[in-house]
């Protein structure tokens, strides 16, 4: 019996198996001994950045969850990180009338819902990003797995109730590094709904 | 060939149709004539109704969608007049942990959705409401028609850039009342985003 | 205003339209009055048909929906009369292991469900059918109006947690036939869930 | 008992009910008599408009959806008048590259099939056309009624595997003014599958 | 040439990789070798377990699955192990009406469901049931791939068509623990359908 | 540090984890170290094989695709490896009209399509492929990710307006091998649209 000692651990299984090789020099017989990594899911990476507010919990949201040993960060889509040929309306506001980049910087972030596991969500009940709004409608009726994760201070405020009910899974931002998403469940929020 | 000269005319077509009707005391053959009128769709009366200017906005949208011909208003969905049990929370706050009235109220919204032929929101740039924001996408992944209208005063602000992807039409409030929701079509909006 | 006596009318307007009409004649100016008669929806009538207490249901079931005046029964979707060839194999047995008969068969019925506007159910509580189960499940998912008719006498009775999930409306057999379907709403299963 | 006599009758039921109207000149009672229309479907009109076979099968198709009584044709959607801007690639061709104009008319047509009740297609097995493929499959996974219609002289020529599944109906050119597409059904291709 | 002699291993590939590290104390140059393990499919576990001879196959179905080398059971969602609250209304029949326990049971189901690459069912002929029926349809219509698994004594026996046409692929139960879920495939029920 | 020198690596990631083993000879304390191998796709593989230069195509995506370190092709669903009972129409004319063949070969195509994560084609402008058509827009709608590979020769020519709108990615096919698949992005394809 082998015992793992470290909480999140990266290590799913360590399988022993007998092998027998044939090649020129003959033949080898033996065992190999080997780890199966535990898997990873992706997530779309959803959250407003227009406040301060939105700007700080964007970092604590995109820290947690690369920290997360059971999530993928590598290749997770981060919408900001998509704008259409590198340009974000914000810094170019020359673009917020160019259909072609709306269109495309669009198209890909539901290309990057539609390819993640989890449609996850950085939530401000006191400041709601109807950015999100729409992506989680968008996931839930694509039958994504849809997380919001609400920053500590904030969990417990009332949030919409489309919200409410478009979430499968409702967290607390503590709760994020260490939740295994290779075990997905569901429950309510525990807070005032309107 | 017959004019009609109203401009919103109910009929759609008026039927001349020969028959032969047999009965007891004989045959009788004539021409039926009758209107046929002009077929109405049904919408999902989308809107915030949060604050004073979303109030004002979903009055006159309301009263607009009523004015259309082309709209069963009677029979189109409004989520404030569907509160599970008839409570809004904003008048009966010990309701908002109440997960039953919240699970009920959001299953009556998403049967709003499904089973109306328009998903149809009032949308204020200024004021963007994150229920309409999960609606629209929701609706959009369904394949439902969605459509925002905004106060002429606001149209041309900027709006959010999955507000504008997920719209298949926007129309201003003065082109509501008059436009005809059977010829369904597709736009860009003609504004700013963000 | 016109007060109309009967309780459940088919008329859902009285139009009266000025209008203006030019032919060879000259011109001739007047009011057109017609009735707009109340929308219909179409339903799938999910049942089965293989008890005695199941065929009675049946018969009710049928019945109700056909003196519903929100219901076009006429052009709904009845699968026992959508048998491949007209053939059941409860009568021809030697249709049992039929490939060709089965997928045409189902694909009817699939066809009845995603054309249908409601998907229509005679539910027994003490005599489950999972045929009807699966198309529950199917037009669930798919966006459609779900709705479980019950039995009076087994009102109240468990039923399947996934059938309680699935369905948006469940009525007692004797609310069927005066239901407004132009009116759809929600409501939870007021009885036992197992 | 009335019987009519024309075979594609716009009747669908004549209604005779009591009423009892109040105003002021005192109480009135009687019988309305009213006729209740056919109910009528939307399409979507696909069709490929690039040989001179296609463009002759065309209005061909255009004439029989034209002259079939089940089906509104004033109120359904054809491609090629939503060209985005009223600018067809084919008599423009410098908008070959301008992704607004594609990105306006591909959405312009996923609104069409949305907002119809059938997915249409004018169906040439020596011409198959990849954009009503594309068509087809959409529509297919969207739920959509998808219904093929073969020039006469064509029926019964290979037709490729994925739009032999994707249909629900075919038909023949010269069924296709008389069906009732108020009677939804199944069936499957009588020919050659490749 | 490697070859391995195990018919079920747990490797995918050893991949033998030439690297160049550098670090404080220069530059290592070699052949890093490692195995990639075989990729593994997570499923719902879909069961009746409410009668003795559902619990029998529902044991043998579970030791299958987890014998499957190209399954994850560790990660796959079991319903009876996420009855909200830990509670199972079998035996704590208080819950039968608590619409909060209800919902919150379902949407786990749906999440299970969701996230999971194969829905798979335990499947009895001689007692199906409705539960998996939703199950099915709902995953169908949903675009997951659809198993039905059928205890070797019953294989044959005659099923639910709408079972039939809703599954992807049906095994027995002998078959289940060597089947290669990386390679999905199709097949119809060799047994009666009803 | 690690500096991993070759450019497609099979190295995600070198994990060292310090471990705590206990078993009958006592306490063992260490740091485990191992590869966690780079993530891969899997595809459906779309392409039509009735023409020379469709076959050459065919034989340089399926190369490029074996190519790339991103993908699984062994457990990948190439639609001519699951032609039912292993039958090809195109050598065993007997079946063209085989209704079980057909719909067999249908569904498995349906199941590559569902169970792959990326729906990938061979598309030449100049020999468009109804099939993949059909796939195509059947993959848009179900939500998955639609990549065309183009042969370069043929890179700009003009393609059809609804493979241009349902596609997510459009690759020249010296793209395909070195695309990092992991990193899902949206594009346009920058030629031609009719």
């Amino acid at each position: 019996m082998v015992k793992v000692s470290t909480k999140y651990t990266r290590v799913k299984e360590i399988v022993k198996e007998p092998f027998e090789e044939i090649d020129s020099k003959g033949i080898k017989v033996g065992v190999r001994e080997f780890v199966v990594p535990v898997p990873q899911k992706t997530y779309y990476h959803g959250a407003g950045w227009f406040t301060l507010k939105q700007e700080k919990a964007y970092d604590e949201f995109s820290k947690a969850l690369e920290d997360n040993a059971t999530l993928d960060s590598e290749n997770s889509y981060v919408p900001l990180k998509h704008q259409y040929k590198g340009i974000r309306v914000d810094e170019h506001p020359e673009y917020l009338h160019d259909k072609e980049w709306a269109m495309a910087t669009f198209n890909g972030d539901l290309v990057g819902i539609k390819t993640s596991d989890i449609a996850m969500f950085c939530y401000l009940p006191t400041e709601e990003d109807i950015g999100c709004g729409m992506e989680i409608g968008y996931a839930k009726a694509l039958g994504k797995y849809v997380v919001l994760v609400i920053p500590d201070e904030e969990y417990g405020e009332p949030i919409n109730l489309m919200s409410f009910g478009g979430a499968d899974l409702v967290l607390k931002m503590s709760e994020l590094a260490n939740f295994d998403f290779n075990k997905p469940e569901f429950n309510f929020y525990n807070g005032a709904i309107y």
